[in-house]
């Protein structure tokens, strides 16, 4: 392998000896690390154990989850039965429609977790049955059901969870986008685990990108009042924190700073960070970063009419409404429909996006410019 | 144009009429990011202000910066002077390697300032004089010298500096990248402002990318030591603190933990923002966040050999005789020359670096889990 520096290769056989003779109960967080820091360049490595490993699936882009059970996670299969179960519908799945999200504990080793994405065949034209009913039977079959993925981000409970939905949906859309060099245009060789692609021609290694975030709860000098907004075409009711990407060039307060004036025409006094931060997939990956921002509640308030329909301050009275109302139907199943009631403060984001985190935490007072150690 | 949704066009032409009737000194921070994201996106009005004007220069990749001052600035000309004064060495600027870094005051408005970089043809093979020397010459007669961009960004002590140059270098190096859809291999068509290039076949728009990296400074429960490392290849007596780019489905602190375990082979048990974060475009552009991990001191480090060089816990006295060295040698020119002296802590990052910083409110004793508001 001539790309690879030879201390590179020599680390990994270290490595790999190192695992070879640990048991998983023996495997440390450092040792977990460094396999998959092992398995994400080593393609002829992970090839050999894709057989043994586990793996998650998205048909047709929905994402295979439990039913029936009140918390939402990813359905795992051995490679063994998934391959029975799918292929008694006549679907397949291979290495290059998968990609390398973690490695789990085995009987006496680790294996790898595999995020499979396939296409189902649309049924011929005089098929008695749907596409959908075949997806339902599927789901199913597969001891699940088929979901949306942005619903599963917002309603799954574990973080583990969300940030392996997060990095599935990354590398599988990364992956299908990038297959000619951005340079030169030749084909790219993308690695086993979807971690990098390298140009056949110029040698360039380009990576899954994802872009850092901003996401800023606004409150006014009193800490009693939030500035939340309305995203065109979120659901209706639904009112949230300010976010955006960051530019080249600026640092995250910046960024954070420059999204407020942008979006909703106000200029901030102070910015800080919170300390908490989110892999989200859609509609283009990114690093949410939690900011709180400080701004005087005079100043008039003009919406980018691209990004947003309204944007509002609101007392710490109806911002708790809103989410004891998003708590109490995390589905949004009463949604507003009328367009008056639709631009009226109803809900937040459920409980897997961070700004419900970050909201939550304001209403509880948890939130304090005065404690701060800056 | 119908790509842009006509909302945009509304907005955008209601905030160009409110721009030309304002003077710059009306002019607020809402009113320049948004003339600022009107310029990106509309390529005629960026080109109609190209010759008004204000441009700093890379020639061969070295940044044309003030000199004889004790601060390192960029130096700007009128798009006018640098026309006449490159003419003078037979050289030649225009939109196609030029970026948009900022909107700078002027007398009744606001005037463009982009980053321009060019290549200076060798000399031919009999000429008296060397390619050097030229640009020795070319520097004085545009008022500076030319330098690498790696001092530059260490030593600029403006932070509004660096993050203009960091733009600078991320966009001029993703503009000359980012030639073909990396989707259908068809052109891109590249924005004048060098902040997105879109598909001319399948319409996909890509966006200068740069990633999230985690720093991290380690210390001690006892707060009294920390763990610095050094890096293959930099400048002898050198250490610094751990670094590495986020992967997809991670969160920062996730990012922070993994890369510590990577590099160093060791497990914290707590990590926490700094809020403190900094672009930095090389070798590869990334927006660096600040953390701070607690480690416990007794466990084995082992360094990952094709990053680092060594990893050491250090006391907050050598620590800050570290500092105090290298602030009154900021240039680094009494860097140690012998092998064992290179793995002795003799330099921190000059003050540019966010590293640096960090370092710095560590040895001040500014840094503590303690006053932590989380």
């Amino acid at each position: 392998m001539p790309t690879i520096p030879s201390n590179i290769v020599v680390y990994n056989l270290i490595t790999k000896r190192l695992f070879s003779t640990s048991t998983s109960k023996n495997m440390n967080y450092v040792e977990k690390v460094r396999l998959l820091d092992y398995w994400k360049i080593q393609d002829s490595s992970l090839q050999n154990e894709f057989p043994r490993s586990h793996l998650v699936l998205m048909v047709d882009r929905r994402l295979l989850v439990t039913k029936d059970t009140p918390d939402v996670k990813m359905v795992e299969h051995s490679y063994g039965d998934l391959k029975q179960l799918l292929g008694e519908y006549g679907l397949q799945f291979d290495l290059s429609n998968s990609c390398l999200l973690d490695a789990l504990p085995a009987d006496n080793d680790m294996i790898p977790l595999f995020g499979t994405s396939i296409e189902a065949a649309d049924p011929p034209e005089d098929s008695p049955i749907s596409k959908s009913d075949v997806l339902k039977q599927l789901g199913n079959s597969l001891g699940g059901r088929f979901t949306d993925i942005r619903m599963a981000m917002l309603t799954m409970q574990e973080e583990r969870q969300r940030n392996l939905l997060a990095k599935f949906q990354t590398l599988t859309k990364w992956a299908a986008t990038y297959r000619r060099c951005p340079k030169c245009a030749a084909a790219l060789k993308m690695r086993t685990s979807k971690s990098g692609a390298e140009c056949v021609t110029c040698q360039k290694v380009y990576y899954p990108t994802f872009s850092p975030v901003s996401i800023t709860l606004i409150t006014d000098p009193t800490n009693e009042h939030a500035l939340l907004v309305r995203h065109r075409g979120s659901a209706g009711g639904v009112f949230t924190a300010v976010a955006g990407f960051a530019h080249s060039g600026e640092s995250m307060a910046e960024c954070a700073r420059r999204e407020i004036a942008e979006e909703v025409g106000i200029e901030v006094d102070l910015i800080q960070s919170l300390d908490m931060s989110q892999p989200w997939p859609m509609p283009d990956s990114s690093l949410m970063i939690a900011h709180v921002a400080i701004a005087k509640m005079d100043q008039k308030i003009s919406v980018c009419p691209d990004e947003l329909e309204t944007a509002q301050w609101f007392s710490r009275q109806q911002v708790r409404q809103a989410l004891e109302t998003t708590l109490s139907d995390p589905q949004l199943k009463k949604l507003p429909r009328t367009l008056d009631d639709r631009q009226t403060l109803h809900y937040i984001p459920p409980a897997g996006a961070i700004a419900h985190q970050m909201i939550r935490r304001w209403v509880d007072g948890k939130i304090d410019f005065h404690n701060s150690r800056i």
